[in-house]
C-alpha cells in the first residue's frame, strides 16, 4: 500500500491499543453449513461430500458453484516493500495482509486468504500460484518491490485464468485517476488537456502513468529520483525505459522543478520532498496530490499556495486518496462477472464509478468520496463487471 | 479421509440437500477486530499495522503472537486419494478440504485454509509449502494417494520446522489404537500379546502397524492385495519393504485366511471384502474392526459370530472408528506447545487420552467416545502438549 496515514495524525491511538488489537492476528474462519449433529456432519463431511466432489470431477464448472474458491482472493506478498518500511520479509509482512483480507470481507463483501511467501524469486512466487489455482478465484498482490512487481504481475497474469491486480499499482492508478477526472472538473479543465507530472516511477507511478495515457492524458512526465525520464537517459530498467518512449513527448530533461515549470498537475508518488520554489512555475489553477504517507511531499497548506485543489493519502487532510476505494470492487466486479483477468477498461470504468459518486456534491476539498462511504463496493463492482468483455 | 458413513445409512438425506449445503463452499473468512470508522482503520490497518510489522521485523518470534499464523493449520491435498473416489484431483477435491477445515474450527477452535495443489509431483509439493511457510502454522496432509504419501510426509516434515501430518496415516492410525487399547480390555487381553492382522497396506494400513509396534504389539501381520507382507516378497515398494522387515515375526506366506489363522484382531483398511470362512481361524474372544466405507471389510453381523468386539467407520453402527476424534485435537495441542513437529509419543499419548475418555462405562459396544462427545479435543490436546519434548 502506498496510502497510510501517519500515526502522527491519531494522537489518541496508543501502542498499546494497536498490539492489542494484533494479538492473535485479525482473521478468523467459520463455516457456513451446521456440524453439531451426525445428520449435519453427514452433508457437510462424509459420506455427503464425495457426491459433491464426484459432481466437480465429472463437470470441472461445478468447482465454481460448490466450493468457495471462486469467492476466494488470495492476497499475495513477499514483503519486499511493505508500507513505508521497505524489504522486511514476508513474515513481517503477515499483519498488513490480514488487515487486507479484512478490508476485502468489511468493504467488498469477499472472503480472502492471506498467502505470504519467503522467496523473492519471481518465477518461484508464479509457480507457488500456479500450483494452488484450483484453491483460489483472484490474486491480489500487495507490497511487492519495483521494477519486480511488473514482471511478477505480468508473468502471473499470463499464468493464471483468473483476476489478478497489483493494488499498489493500479488501486492507486485508479483512485487518483477519479481523484484527477473530477479535480479537473473542478478546475473547468479536459482531463485530456492537463500537462501532468508523476513524481515517482516505481509501482504506483507507473500505473498512474499508464492509466492516464489509456485515459487520453497524452503530456505526462515521470521523474525518479535522477530527473525527469527521457529518451536519452542510459540508466533506466526496462519498464522506466517503455514508458520513457511514451512519457515527456518533448523530451525535456531536468529534475522536478523543470518537470513542474508549466505543468497543471503535480502527483507524488515518491517520498522526495518538493519546495515551494519547486512548485512556483505550474500553472495556475494546478492540482497537487501529494501521497506519500506518513509525509507528503509538501504538506497541503504549502501546496494550496500553488494549487486549487490538494489532495494526499492522509485522513486527516481533505481529498484522501486510499486504495481501499478501489480495490474491493475491483475484485468483486471481476469475481461477479467471471472474469479472466482485469483489463485497462475495467479500472478505467471502476475510476469513473468512483468519481461519479461525488457528482453534484464536487468541491475542492471534495474530489472522491469518503473511504467509508458504503455505496462506493457496489458502484464500483457494477461498473467493473459491466465493462467485462469476455 | 478413510473413514466415511455410507450414503445409504442415511437414507432421510437427499442429494438436493447436500448440494444445496455447498452452494458457494462451506467456509467464510471473518476479521476480529472493528473496522467501522477511520479510527479502528488506523488501528488495524495503515498506519497503525505499520508498528506490529516494524516489531515483527525486528523480533521474528513477535510472528507468532502478532499474526493469525501461529494458530493456523494448512489443510493440503493434491486430489490423489479422495475419500473411496481415487484420485479426481484437486479442483474436486475442495469440497472434502473444506469440510475438513470446518471441522478443525468445530471440533478443534482452530482456523484452517484449504490448500490444494495441481501437482502431484512431491518436490514441487514440499516447495509450494516451503515457500508458503511464514502463512501458516502447521500442516494436515489430506488424500494424498500412497506410497507418495510417506514420501511427501516425510519431506515435509524435513523441511518444515512445524507439525506435519497425514491424517490419513496418523489419525486414522491414533483412533485405532485408542479403539484396540480398550477393546483389549474389555476381552482381558494385553495390548502387547494380541497377534494382529492389518488387510490394507496403503497410508492408514502402514501407520496402524507403525503406531502399534511403538506401542508394544510385536506380532504385527500386513496383508496387501497380493497377500501377506513377508521378506521373500520382490514386489514390494520401499514402505512396504520397510514393513515386511518389522512385521510378520514368523515370515508366514499366503493370503488373508493363512495371515487370520490365530489372530487375536483383524484391522481391515482396504475395500477387500473378508469372507466367513477366512475369519474361522482367528482366535476367541476376537476383535474385528473393519473400517473400510462405505461398505465394511466384512458387515458386523456377520463379523459378530467370530468376534467379541467389532467396529466400523459407519455412524450407524456402535463403535466408529472415526478420525475426528484425533486430528482436531492432535494439532490443538502441537501449536498449544509450540511444538515443530508431532512427535510417536504425542500420537500414542492422544491415543491414550481418547480411550480414557470411555473408562469405567467400557463394553464391547462403547470402545471409542462418540465423535459429538466435547470432552474429546480438549483431552487429547492436553495429553498431546504434554508429550511433547522440545
Amino acid at each position: 500500500m502506498s496510502v497510510q496515514a501517519p500515526a502522527s495524525s491519531l494522537p489518541s491511538i496508543t501502542e498499546d491499543e494497536i498490539f492489542s488489537a494484533h494479538v492473535g492476528g485479525k482473521l478468523s474462519v467459520s463455516y457456513t453449513t451446521p456440524l453439531d449433529s451426525k445428520r449435519a456432519l453427514s452433508i457437510a463431511y462424509t459420506p455427503g461430500v464425495a457426491q459433491v466432489s464426484r459432481a466437480i470431477a465429472q463437470d470441472p464448472a461445478k468447482h465454481a458453484t460448490y466450493t468457495w474458491a471462486s469467492r476466494l482472493v488470495a492476497v499475495v506478498s513477499d514483503g519486499t516493500a511493505v508500507l513505508g518500511l521497505g524489504n522486511i520479509g514476508a513474515g513481517a509482512s503477515l499483519p498488513v495482509m490480514e488487515g487486507k483480507s479484512a478490508l476485502f470481507k468489511a468493504f467488498g463483501g469477499l472472503d480472502s486468504i492471506p498467502l505470504v511467501l519467503n522467496t523473492t524469486n519471481v518465477d518461484e512466487i508464479v509457480a507457488t500460484l500456479v500450483h494452488l489455482r484450483p484453491s483460489f478465484g483472484a490474486v491480489n498482490l500487495e507490497d511487492v518491490s519495483a521494477p519486480r512487481c511488473f514482471e511478477l504481475e505480468e508473468k502471473l497474469i499470463e499464468a493464471l485464468d483468473c483476476p489478478v491486480m497489483h493494488d499498489d499499482q493500479h488501486g492507486t492508478a485508479v483512485v487518483v485517476l477519479a481523484a484527477l477526472t473530477n479535480a479537473a472538473k473542478v478546475v473547468g479543465r479536459e482531463l485530456s488537456s492537463l500537462r501532468v507530472v508523476v513524481s515517482g516511477a516505481g509501482a504506483a507511478g507507473i500505473a498512474i502513468a499508464e492509466i492516464l495515457i489509456a485515459s487520453g492524458v497524452d503530456d505526462v512526465l515521470l521523474v525518479d529520483s535522477r530527473g525527469i525520464i527521457h529518451r536519452d537517459r542510459d540508466d533506466l530498467n526496462p519498464v522506466k525505459a517503455k514508458y520513457a518512449a511514451k512519457t515527456n513527448r518533448n523530451n525535456i530533461v531536468g529534475g522536478i522543478r523543470a518537470a513542474l515549470d508549466g505543468a497543471d498537475v503535480l502527483i507524488g508518488v515518491s517520498s522526495a520532498k518538493v519546495t515551494e520554489a519547486d512548485l512556483e512555475g505550474m500553472n495556475q489553477g494546478a492540482i497537487i496530490f501529494a501521497l506519500s504517507n506518513p509525509d507528503p511531499e509538501v504538506m497541503p497548506d504549502v501546496a494550496a499556495r500553488h494549487a486549487s485543489i490538494v489532495a494526499t493519502g492522509r485522513s486527516d487532510f481533505p481529498n484522501q486518496i486510499n486504495n481501499v476505494l478501489a480495490f474491493p470492487g475491483i475484485f468483486r466486479g471481476a469475481l461477479d462477472c467471471g472474469a479472466s483477468k482485469i483489463t485497462a477498461e475495467m479500472k478505467i470504468a471502476a475510476a469513473r464509478a468512483i468519481a461519479s459518486l461525488v457528482d453534484g456534491e464536487l468541491r475542492h476539498d471534495y474530489i472522491v468520496p469518503s473511504p467509508l462511504d458504503p455505496r462506493v463496493a457496489d458502484t464500483v463492482a457494477a461498473a467493473v463487471a459491466a465493462a467485462w468483455q469476455g
